[in-house]
């Protein structure tokens, strides 16, 4: 598995922070997919820093694609996107080089490979790397909303502030496509200045936040997935944790069940207009792990952004000897907003594995 | 996938809850584990119904060992474990055959299998399997003692009823065998009566609840696990999404990281004797998707059991018209019990395939 | 992969030879195959030793399947096949427990499982175990056919004695059937007197042979298989290697490419009634690890059997000294007959699996 | 699978013959191996075409690794090596786009992909994409030489013309030191002139030829494989079967047991200083699917290179009518030479792999 994911439909990934370049390949994709530069940019856009309280590294996000795409269509085979890295000091890195940050990967990373790994701003396990993710997801995520399925994502919760609800399944489709038109990731515009306000003081403090983001796919047929280990929600989550930010995942009502009577919580099917619904939507789209054709529906719960420059003790895992540490350099306060566009993409990917493992290689023919 | 979960130890399930008999097969064992009978049916009987609260149906789970085991140890091949299905009373389905039961998987298997499925008790799709799961689980949580790694979960939350936390690292251990010796899975024994009063009277109601279970699994060395797609978070949430019932999973702090500034979040190294450590494990022992030698720490949020003897409208699949349900039978109003031990057994599989993947076939030599 | 083959569709294996029972795990096939009980006890018969060339052990080859099927059709979930062993005479090996057959597993075994493994009659590498991969291929033999696809193998080569080619493509399918219902798979039914009388000569000298099996696949689809490592050719190598005895294939012209020139050996195209066929068939119907529509021909090398009652040199493994060892009991101075029919099992599920991954979980409807 | 092999240690494929640029991602690499530019780069240029029997392109195959490496040494990450597409003649192939060259893949990639495939030069199907496998597999063939594992190929047959064997496993490692600095793979250095002199007549009469090549691996540990379907014959043959012009695979004695008597195929087993040795290696050192410590030796038919600038009949598959075909351009009359150590770089990743399941993350300290 390590760096790949996915059966049928495959992404594996590659790069460190302050390499050279980051990129992906994604296999498995069925020939015939027009290529769309403007979608994959706009989404690559989304996931960069933006505005006073997000990092100032300016990152030069120009992808190219090395293979799988043949006169502005997917051919079929490997699909190799790379993005090189530019703008990067990694002079900032150096003096910590042995101070493991709270919550990063710097520690173990030292352990497992024993030094030899490279740890300038965090190597192979720093989001730079999602940006390869989010460009291979944007050929998927334009294919299938060209097919009905749209996949979106807003940021419910931030610290005390939350965001409306989605619609219900007869005008999710509309929410999805505002909230995709949108830069800040929220159904109630009222909302993100809020956001934006709380997050400017947090990081006046030398502080950061993390927060929920939610996700609906909108127009899955019924029947993806299989029982036990191959559950819509296993694939979802086991994609979506490889963002090392993310703690928590639920699906539907998630850990509100615990409070609820199963009266309440489950969903009685209807009928309408010769289509099986239910009456809520509490199981959020999946049952014995399979979809049912109500919309997906889950959560992400994102740690606070572990860099922050404010004093923190540690160890200095070289020496093996207690330190403190304060994180300079450019990083977020939040990047709850960036990790949006992330999960739609790891959802477009696991959403065209779980369609070929159903429909077969040519599986947006169904 | 399917079936089958994991990477170089696997396993493979199969079997329907009124079939003529259940089981797994358990693969990539390394040779020389003791196999203890009594071990495994003591975990087999943790998962079976037992008093007033939970279902009638007595569940025959004498084992089979077909395979794998040569005069009392394993031998490094595949291990084939049957479980017989006894005292079966498929009538009780056979007239519902075709009623959609709300929030089970009765509708999405007609649509998949476009209506060859075994329906009768939810056929493959059945907690019933889960026995197959356990047995084969309590072959590696022993391995696993043996080797100073324990794994161990009690009911966090049932309706507005709390269990205590487990205690910090120091003293974990100790909680996990206390636990592990217990017939009712909390750490508090005050909660266990007032939960089963709860769900007795919730019972009487025709109603049934859910809850939030937490596991804790001690003991793990540093370096398990790898960034990215095969993180200790990902693969232990994709094999316990596999229980149909489990809608939610979190680590360390979870969903209450949202409401948590970077600096509180944070987890600062200390040394304790040479050892590394965390003042705190909001990250739940996993930074970067690796364990860092904190015990990890998870919850799963259960969905109320679906099965409720109130009437609740439905359809007929078969048919495409609207009708209501009543579910008879045997069912019971609370699973959260018995699922702690399989997810102690799913765990301890999980944590086997980190293992083997880090150290080789002979994974428990490290 | 362990005991695991296939990806969409997969087989697992498990047991011993002097074990309690034998037995697969056989998912991923689609729901609605009828299953033909007689037709799998047919295939199992051939695999069955008989006649007085093989070996005198009477296998009770009675299977039992234990899920994935409900009223007499696939339900789309795992099908368990159990098939006891009885007649086990463990008494023959346990004197020579410690010595090392010459080119059987023996001292690799006992190397790798650190002796703890069942070293009875071979254990877990005796070919005993293909008896379950003939019952789990049958099913998927007997829905290859309903669909037009048509695998069988006949004895290509015994020693000096050969039998005469598979016909072109327009008779091949005819062939496949003719030899199907043969208990001797030759083609030409005076070949089989010689080969019988050979080997009884052989036997008589406490010596054995092996051979050349051919097999065809008639009715494929053009397009199976994929480029670089997931080839038709690839797959079907990997899996028929499973067997011990196997120890090369060739595809099409094979090894007789050195003796040719390009102009000779490639397969020119032409049209036939608005189909594209080639000439000739020196590729074995694959370009490219690809399906051309022609019939896919591979043959098989087989050791002969490595226990013969001849004296032979050896060493005890446990007190690392040399000795000497004649293999007594009963074994078979010939297996290349019984071996076809598990060829043409494995051969089905390789099928089956590619078929899976193009045209997915409904795999027979294309 | 598709273009990616491996299951610990994995490699996946990315490219087109006349795309932009080639290459591979190879994760699961232990870190601390140091990287040798100059022995990657020897390497290659034996990959390339030199003389006047070998197409005149100039492949210039200057590779950059752009990831996975830090200060000289593998991290412990995914390595992605690309290589740029240069002097690159698309118009040779523009006028052909729509002939099938017989026996190469163009008509079922046509089928397969719908027409959307990149057909310039083979596309993804062509030999090119080797060049990143062999900067891959040199990267583990030195790791591997400094553990004492050595690879090696030569040239067995072409045509009549014959190599002399490999020596025993007391002089194998020399043969293949010897093998591996020449820049014509055949053992006696007699034959190569006499194989550059029948290639050179051939290629005046605008054919082409094939040939045998033999491998041998020596020093890998006993008990790397495992029984049934990750056996090391079938782990090499499916890795192997990935060259589109290797049509067969034979270990040890392969074809020729079909000739021999048990009591001369099988190894006897004897101790050389305390090691367990066999006299004759008729199993290439392989027994049960499982290493034995004997060297691993297996030979490869490769079919001679498809295109010839003779006339051939053929069909134009757009236009579904039959026609003729001549091929110019640059091609090789003989691709044997440049095979071989894209058999050493498979192997060497397959070797790796094997050691990875066996011993884990840190795979070459055994």
């Amino acid at each position: 598995m390590k760096n790949t994911l996915g059966d049928n439909v495959r992404i594996t990934l590659w790069g460190e922070s302050h390499g050279q370049a980051i990129g992906a390949i994604l296999d498995g994709v069925c020939p015939g997919i027009k290529i769309d530069e403007e979608y994959i940019k706009e989404k690559l856009t989304k996931r960069r820093p933006s505005g006073k309280t997000e990092t100032a590294r300016i990152e030069e996000d120009s992808f190219h694609i090395l293979s799988g795409v043949f006169n502005g269509y997917t051919t079929g085979e490997a699909i190799s996107i790379v993005i090189e890295n530019n703008n990067v000091r990694s002079k900032d890195y150096q003096k910590i080089a042995s101070i493991a940050r709270p919550s990063h990967a710097d520690y173990v990373a030292y352990q497992k490979y024993h030094g030899f790994n490279d740890y300038r701003g965090g190597g192979h396990f720093s989001g730079r790397i999602t940006a390869a993710l989010v460009a291979a997801g944007a050929i998927l995520l334009k294919a299938l909303e060209d097919k009905g399925i749209y996949i979106g994502t807003h940021i419910k919760k931030c610290l005390e502030i939350d965001d409306q609800d989605f619609s219900n399944d007869n005008y999710l489709k509309e929410d999805i496509i505002k909230l995709n038109n949108k830069n800040y990731p929220v159904l109630n515009d009222q909302v993100k200045e809020r956001m934006i306000e709380k997050i400017t003081e947090v990081a006046l403090n030398k502080d950061s936040v993390g927060g929920i983001l939610e996700t609906a796919i909108y127009g899955l047929p019924t029947g993806l997935g299989q029982p036990w280990f191959t559950s819509v929600e296993g694939k979802l989550a086991n994609a979506l944790f490889g963002i090392g930010a993310i703690k928590g995942i639920e699906f539907g009502s998630g850990f509100d069940f615990a409070k609820m009577l199963g009266s309440t919580a489950n969903d009685e099917f209807y009928l309408e207009e010769g289509i099986v619904k239910t009456k809520t939507n509490h199981n959020g789209g999946i049952n014995g792990g399979i979809t049912n054709g109500m919309p997906v529906v889950f959560r992400c719960a994102v740690k606070p952004t572990p860099s922050i420059a404010k004093t923190q003790n540690s160890i200095d895992f070289k020496e093996m000897k207690e330190t403190t540490i304060e994180i300079n350099g450019r990083h977020d306060p939040a990047i709850i907003r960036r990790i949006a566009v992330v999960i739609d993409a790891i959802s477009a990917i696991v959403v065209c594995d779980l369609l070929a493992s159903r429909y077969g290689e040519d599986f947006l023919k169904f």
